[in-house]
């Protein structure tokens, strides 16, 4: 049995699940099956580098036939090794919120817990949106919409988080002086968009807020960030990031919506 | 200063944020600052009825004004109180999974925890995609991009979902054979649906899911659940819901993207 053959109902359903959260919190590696883009994928793997875990990254080879052996049929899945034993967790929110508790980077306390899921699920549903409204959309009303998704969408994320960052005392975090899911997340959402074909566009809204720069300079020169980023592994998921999202539809071979 | 002036930066950066959760931890009333409809409130109401919270609820009287004194410009916002102190939350998934987890409803340990982040996830997802690629979409492309969504996105998260309520007992539960935020946040997706002009074909797919069925009558006959679902107040709120997505453009007065 392949890694990528396996399903909660296999592994999971077997251990009582205080068992399973015994694994979790004492991991001994982890394995992230995920397309070779960045993605939904890239902060799940900038978790496990900034936390200095022992991993690796596979890709699915046949993903149409493996896509119905993993528990939600989506991508990312982690699967997290003690010894014989694992855990599989799926889903992009429910993986990257317990990789970051893992690594501290959920704050001291339940406030400060609770902003950075604020400002991590106002950046991920900015995404959601993008996706859905612009790069999946009909490519009869792609134009329009991007058009709408500039003016209004990104523009009022843009101006809330610069306000929220600048209130923080532009220090490069969302919360106090320490990194953050939200940090990590938002870094990602803005180099998304730098790999779309009309990336320039997005990005002259974004250079427009210093603050956010500001952010995306403070997590990339993080060192083992900046080591990772700019590995040959990094490199290769960024060209293969912006060779992707040229043309999406003929990347998957989906119909038109 | 009434409570829809309220901002992050007036409230909560004034008090160290060991203390604020600490009035999170200890609250004596919630107030939520939502629109007069089901949509994205709804879990927290219910979140709120469930916890048998000294709660009210409040709607916006002007939003465009009010809008930019919102932590995030955008509903709901949740005012937690204690004495003469306070703690401003807003985005939708932060407000759900503080409630969540003050009130018990996510899960017995980390693994539970994740697990029902998962699901919660996977149906905030679908929710996100229904908004942008089919009710707030151009016109024109509506009736191919709702196909598109019922045959792919609709029909895959059925199936999933379905395979794993009925992994787990058929019990009317996502995890165990408890009440938790995922039970919840899936049937107010499934009453969102049924609140469309095209809700009966949505509805269809549904209904021959049984397990996802078994779900909905479980959270709905909960005694606290079956008591505020059938108040003058929450009658009122499904009827509006579905009188705002009858022709949610002409409601908000926005451009059609």
């Amino acid at each position: 049995m392949t890694h990528s053959q396996t399903n909660h109902a296999q592994v999971n359903r077997t251990t009582p699940s205080s068992e399973l959260a015994k694994i979790m919190a004492h991991p001994e590696s982890f394995r992230l099956l995920y397309f070779p883009v960045e993605a939904q994928g890239q902060t799940s793997r900038d978790l496990l580098t900034y936390g200095g875990a022992n991993w690796e990254s596979a890709s699915p080879q046949n993903w149409l036939e493996e896509k119905d052996k993993t528990p939600f049929g989506c991508l990312p899945v982690l699967f997290i090794n003690k010894g014989d034993k694992q855990v599989v967790i799926s889903e992009t929110h429910a993986v990257e919120n317990y990789l970051a508790k893992h690594f501290g980077l959920m704050g001291d306390n339940d406030y400060e817990e609770t902003m950075i899921r604020a400002f991590y699920c106002s950046s991920v549903s900015l995404f959601s949106n993008f996706q859905a409204s612009v790069v999946w959309n009909m490519p009869e009303v792609r134009e329009k919409t991007l058009a709408g998704f500039k003016s209004r969408q990104l523009a009022h994320w843009v101006k809330t988080h610069e306000r929220h960052l600048l209130e923080n005392g532009n220090n490069g975090h969302y919360i106090g002086n320490k990194m953050s899911l939200a940090d990590i997340r938002t870094v990602n959402l803005i180099r998304h968009f730098s790999f779309q074909p009309y990336g320039a566009e997005l990005m002259e809204i974004i250079s427009q807020a210093p603050a956010l720069i500001k952010l995306r300079e403070t997590v990339e020169s993080d060192p083992k960030m900046h080591q990772w980023k700019n590995s040959d592994e990094a490199k290769k998921l960024a060209d293969s990031s912006k060779a992707f999202f040229a043309n999406p539809f003929a990347a998957t071979g989906k119909p038109t919506a």
